[in-house]
């Protein structure tokens, strides 16, 4: 499958770039800054002979299944323009709105009870799905780092749901949970504040299971 | 230690009631029906000589570490007449607000973030602590279920969340995870719609793990 990956320079893209390549997709590496998406995707692959391609946003949004991984209050300002090439199409949502207060990260609610939502409301002609949002970066992009984890998917069209289930379940280390309908994005984009703070606290990198599924 | 349940009769409260005797805990069992109390502590019990005895709410307010089991939209109407009791002490609550649509749970945004906020405001006095939210109340009650979950606990008083650690720890098949301060409260309760939709869709009773902690 081509993977298009807008916002896909910073950390949540790039460990998911890393992840999906090594499973054998195509991977178009999109940023605002089309130079800096060449170098990123030539540092991510290395000698390892992937097929990722650095480009800009807009040549992002042309692959056939497409990833938002810009940092949440970048989100909606860097889908809109681009919602003629994302029309009819899955755009999967990584977004956590999420602010540092502290040793904590606190969870923000959008008006529209999810970044997802907000995404859906922006994109009214995509299919957008909520997922990846508990995955530690740094692990994702260390393919040697052992990670399991589970990924939540929840969405409001079923079949984009399980597309999407199946793209992650083609990634090592990952487990698709199909959850229900883009209601549930609210709890789970907020839930990666307990991810984090629990993992300042204890100076880890928790992985969510949900054991006995 | 002593352990009073407010609103111990309905599922959650049985469950939690089951597992913290069975750790060697007194419990006092409370209902708004002392009758209806006193009956389900004798069905709990069975012949296994715990120390469980049923009483009215008030009664179970009285004990040293106090545990709000109500359903949720009757927290706080059952709680702020029991203040006075409550002043100085740890309640901690179990409260999750949804809602059911169609086979989903829908997590609800109380006015101050969360359940346990709105009981702090209601009990100013009192040290509320959150936890015990994503345990499948059916395998707590069952102690050969095999159950072994991490429970997310926050609050505002360190040595409050502390001392709900240790009484957690005590219990088979618990593993407390301190998280931060009541605002990691919201995420929580409302991840207990995703838990419980996943056990809608995938006829399932999870429980939560946090891997690498």
């Amino acid at each position: 499958m081509q993977v298009g990956i807008i916002g896909g320079t910073g950390p949540a893209g790039r460990g998911f770039a890393a992840r999906v390549a090594n499973a054998g997709h195509e991977v178009l590496l999109g940023s605002r800054d089309a130079e800096r998406a060449h170098a990123v995707a030539a540092e991510l692959v290395g000698g390892r002979g992937w097929p990722v391609t650095g480009c800009a946003n807009d040549a992002a949004a042309d692959a056939d299944f497409v990833v938002a991984a810009t940092p949440w209050d970048a989100l909606i300002a860097t889908a809109k323009p681009l919602a003629g090439s994302l029309e009819g199409k899955i755009v999967l949502s990584m977004a956590n709105a999420l602010v540092k207060e502290g040793r904590e990260m606190i969870a923000v609610y959008p008006a529209r009870g999810s970044m997802a939502a907000q995404l859906q409301a922006a994109l009214p002609g995509s299919r957008v799905v909520a997922a990846l949002h508990h995955l530690p970066a740094a692990q994702m992009e260390d393919l040697d780092s052992g990670l399991e984890a589970d990924v939540l998917v929840c969405g409001d069209d079923a079949a984009a749901r399980l597309e999407s289930c199946a793209l992650i379940d083609s990634i090592a280390g990952l487990r698709a949970l199909e959850v229900g309908s883009l209601a549930q994005a609210g709890p789970i984009e907020a839930f990666t504040a307990v991810c984090i703070t629990l993992n300042i606290r204890h100076k880890a990198h928790s992985t969510l299971r949900l054991a006995g599924i």
